[in-house]
């Protein structure tokens, strides 16, 4: 049987993906548990900025710490698609909505990170 | 200005909800840094089973581990929809295809897995 694993993306490739979505899932550590989130999201140069809502457990968990974050276009019944995750240090951003994001949450002082991709995977799938 | 966070929902929306996908994100550690991965799955009692393709460094890292599991239905639009996150210990499924799932990566002889919901929480999402 041919082997037809996850064909492996260029970081190139990865961010072209990153860019074509706004939504993705935030995925950090609480009460040193996994925990994830959906979060909107945008793509600028290689970094990727997102807010969350004020409250959110995931602000203080996110706060300078090691998140991984991912986005993918799946057709969960033509088993195609793609999926990237980026691994990398959260920044807080200042200012008024920086980052020129909606709310998930519907909250109007939200906080804004910055996560640069120091680490970007990525695969296409291709089922059957 | 009122608190419009995220509402929880109760368990047992939690579970109702995660019946009604069969796309969802499975979060393992590789490598001691945070990863994430499409999945098809289904749910079963309070048990999510989900199918892993052979070879994905997800598989050793899921064997025995506690994970965690995220499924959503999101109108980035909108900014309306739910999600629902659980965490507990995967315990691999023995058999052909025990769970009777799809493949997203198109392999034959892959790996199965059951993780409990030991711990289950959901929100309502209502943006602005």
């Amino acid at each position: 049987m041919p082997d037809r694993s996850p064909a492996a993306l260029s970081r190139e490739t990865c961010l072209a993906l990153l860019g074509t979505r706004s939504l993705g899932r935030l995925i950090f550590t609480y009460r040193a548990l996994p925990d994830v989130l959906p979060v909107l999201y945008r793509l600028e140069g290689e970094d990727v900025l997102l807010r969350l809502s004020l409250g959110s457990v995931a602000v203080p968990a996110t706060r300078g710490a090691v998140v991984a974050f991912e986005t993918d276009d799946v057709d969960p019944l033509a088993l195609t698609g793609w999926s990237v995750t980026i691994v990398g240090q959260a920044h807080e951003l200042i200012g008024r909505n920086p980052a020129g994001l909606g709310s998930l949450a519907g909250g109007g002082r939200d906080h804004y990170f910055r996560v640069a991709a120091e680490k970007i995977t990525g695969h296409r799938l291709t089922g059957a």
